[in-house]
């Protein structure tokens, strides 16, 4: 039984069937093609903005990279939470572009608009500014790296800070379909296209193949955007295989009838009863996750006797005789998985 | 009828068949998969080099702009051809790693050895050398962008030369079945890997959905090429379904037998027939391709007409009344559509 | 005696003086001090923009680089002539900041605007331009490594295709003195400050210890430019010593009352001494250059013989029997010298 | 009176002694003149290194980014403490060079040998280690910013540590004068060129117009620095400039015979009586420096009052009613003026 990453099993059915349904078919290259065009019709509408720029690429860390170093001005930086995805897991991806990743803490993953706006106004306040580099954007993951979740009104709050302060935010939806699908959140789609000015929705993570689709809700902001993929190596030349992913995934007319919604629905589902099986054991859990990955500490022996029935992501190095690890469901989960699971436990 | 390119078909169907089977199955992340481990074993053995490192990259571009970056220091720059596609169709991904390209006239696509090594003679002999860039590594495509191909003897001096000067030499084999098939050829994929300092074996251009194996002969000259690939944004999170594609299709004992090799002769004999009666028929070749991409003067009325019938690559624009066009096979080619393309010109 | 550049002598005894008379004063740090204030008023008066953004920096190809990467956005590329100073002898600077050069053939140094407007044209024309580094600003050298000079008439024109294709033109102005006092010019600073985008006014090479004085006339286009300057480590903490070179040197009420203009115009006036002794001679001058750096083809012998009593610089290998060599005159070039030299021709 | 920083004053008047000394002279460019060898020799033969490669740049940011991207694979990270000099107040200039800064917490500018011993194991355990930006090379400054020096001992555990674990340690003197000339170190510039693979000798901060010293002790190590240091816009045409403040602070049998010593030991025997009357009126220090720069907590109405009378550097935005400052001697410190300072506190 695997517990542990979403993107350990093989992708969704529904994308091998339709590709295997393009048997004999010709593509424009280089994402030109109907398909693609077809995907990022179906974006723009689940998102309200018929003018979004809308680009897929293949992977998580490329799609910060191309958009980081596309919103930022060359001197700039971008605030992160400090156990940030860009900060720790991506060798260097942003540093790479030329950009500083500016640390804010974090104790579950997110950021507020408060350390946003103190840190924007400190900066300008401190009498050697100009020697510093400056926030030039925000960055959040949604769900966080800790499956943990910003409320509408914490959104709004980051959105309002950013605007006010005239820089963009971003936000990484590597796994967005859990977010979506979490069973008391707040936040739609169509308010993420609202309050952040460039995101993505997650494939490779979410049941896809591979494949990330970014949205530039405002289309003018996106000037050159292709180009720029281009430059860092991240356009492939048969665009219509990532498109057709999401074209399938996020067919549907509204989002809760998309695969998309369904496949990370029913894993955040299982991922619940899982859940409350732990608190109900009396568990640990450093965050409280209401999305597909659970986290709980459990002793080095029994971490050891699990590995014996499951697999599961170690999520720090140990300490003392405890160690963090992180349950992963997906589109694959199993429910007799889960019961197994809980009674291992 | 569709000639405008390789990378416009769908992918061959023994990829999908495969993909297929993959339900239920779980894989490491990030290229740590068996089915990874099986495609560079594979590849290994058909180059007779069981030391190889073996990568699979997303595209073309991106493996150019990751291996370049790898195999030179910072300061130094990459000789090509001015027709090259680094030179010219790359966004300037190989600039934005921080190298300058290093231009080589060349007609046909093709560069000497007697001109890297003039190029490395006049470098050290010019007295400001030092404020310079150095020729760091040479790159070629092969087969180039104009379908032709280096002789085994003109790759064994450019060999020579550049461990003469010590400096490595790099394959760009985005189309390298078509190469290896090429009906009078003498190179073969096991010169290639003792030839060349690094190379890699495209598959988007020869029948895969995506990707590109990246081949660094002596593996020990790859220390840390993971990490680096991950900096670039180059690393996907389900490796194996690139992997899976040159598994398929480079199964065999040896080469010839491989689905890659018979993938891309079947294209190179479609071409081959086009060719002759291209030349039966009187039309003036800008070069001589052994390959799947023929090139043809026409005037621009016949462009116009052709355009009703076929889809066609323009391959510079138009002087005067003159335009020369591109005309590409692939695996998909119907031979009837050759028939119908030669009774169209 | 010295004819190999114009800045093998120290620096012109104003500067000297000047600094020793600093004795006991207090400066505030990185360019905020009254001499920089100073400085930069005399030059915003000389070119008759009291708006122009000025700053101080330390030589040409870190004002190269600083200028080109601040004017470009991160995929665009920068027109110039194939024997400027950026495409050959900067080590890779521009490259560094991640910008391709783009070179325009040139036998004299200069470009022309119609080789811009039919590059930026072929450009747009081109079927895969999206792929392509586009023309994002265009770079001259004034004088041009060939001490040759563009015309009024050739500025005004670059000038206009430049705004018409809306990409700045920025002015290498390294040796800008030597220009301005040329006895035939017609392009004076403030039809520079008026032309250009952006330009430097060079100090290295025209007298001064060390410095070059950037001026973007138009200072709402040099937003953040201080911080800009440092992220590339070109600033200084002692900012005054730059800038109280050029307070010196540019001190008068116009510029042909200024040290700058006599000590280049001085250097000028002995070139044309000596290029006019050697049109007499017979010699052969690859170029027609007004200004301070003469060129002339020798016999290897001729140049052996040479060594024995002056130094020069050898511009080019030697081709056959025959090599290019320069002769620079500089404030430092006594008259009697210069006599010498018509002796030793 | 002028305790804002020690980069304040004019230059020492040795150093326009010697400038105006050159009168009539002649130098090679770019670092290849006779003042510049001699500089060299004076260097190599205070660190008894007869072998070390030595070159002259403009400032501490460009020394520090071009030294670490030199030292760096392009993968990889630069350890420092949070509060260094690289990891804030340089623009992002190491980021600009693509590499990350991983900061060390650190209370008074220093980092310990069992800070990084940990760092580099807790890399290698991590299951994530070769997706994280890994640990390349130590940077630490002496002093630090806040005044602080490492003992010999500390000093000996951070080389070790390094040498341990393959990574370079560079030492970024900007102040270095200052250490040396420290009453109680046991540090002496030979065990620092026996302890470090590359540092600094400031000249900026300690009596020169501008310059840095960079030092290889092992100078095999430097290949081809020479134009790394160009591609950086770092070099500058009349080298000797630079080189000639080097030749006159460094001139003498020994280190303690040079004025580079004395103009220190100066500024540190004045910074001490002040620290010692600032104890003794109760004071409150954030850090114990042994060295030219001094900080005190006191209160926004004596900061005002103290503005009447004094420059000073305010060094964090206040807390409260409280603020730090900073308070800086140098070569230009009068004693009078220090008496004067001690009534006014």
């Amino acid at each position: 039984m695997h517990f542990d990453s979403d993107y350990t099993s093989t992708c969704h059915p529904l994308i091998l069937e339709r590709l295997a349904q393009t048997q004999g078919q010709h593509f424009d290259g280089y994402g030109t093609d109907a398909i693609t065009l077809s995907a990022r019709e179906k974006i723009r509408a689940l998102c309200q903005r018929p003018d979004a720029a809308v680009y897929f690429l293949c992977g998580g860390t490329q799609t910060n990279m191309v958009v980081i170093n596309y919103l930022l001005r060359s001197f700039e930086g971008v605030l992160a939470a400090d156990s940030a995805h860009i900060a720790i897991h991506e060798s260097g991806a942003v540093e790479f572009t030329g950009h500083k990743v500016l640390n804010l803490p974090s104790r579950d993953g997110k950021i507020t608009a408060a350390q946003v706006d103190d840190y924007v106004n400190n900066y300008y306040a401190d009498p050697n500014w100009e020697h510093i580099v400056p926030p030039g954007m925000v960055y959040i993951t949604y769900p966080t790296e800790y499956g943990t979740l910003y409320s509408l009104s914490e959104l709004e709050q980051l959105s309002a800070v950013c605007r006010k302060h005239n820089i963009p935010l971003y936000l990484d939806g590597a796994r967005l379909g859990y977010a979506l699908a979490a069973e008391d959140t707040d936040v739609t789609l169509r308010d993420i296209a609202r309050l952040c000015d460039a995101f993505y929705i997650g494939g490779t993570k979410c049941g896809a193949m591979f494949g990330e689709a970014v949205v530039i809700p405002d289309g003018r902001r996106a000037d050159r955007f292709f180009s720029h993929i281009k430059r860092h190596g991240a356009l492939i030349a048969k665009g219509w295989v990532t498109a057709l992913q999401f074209d399938t995934l996020l067919d549907g007319d509204s989002l809760t009838d998309t695969p998309y919604y369904n496949i990370c629905s029913h894993a955040v589902k299982e991922a619940m009863r899982l859940k409350n099986s732990l608190i109900g054991k009396g568990y640990t859990q450093p965050v409280d996750s209401p999305t597909n990955q659970q986290f709980i500490e459990i002793s080095l022996q029994q971490a050891e006797e699990l590995k014996q029935h499951i697999t599961y992501g170690e999520w720090e190095p140990p300490r003392g005789n405890k160690v963090t690890i992180r349950l992963a469901t997906s589109w694959a989960t199993d429910p007799k998985d889960i019961d197994k699971l809980i009674e291992l436990l």
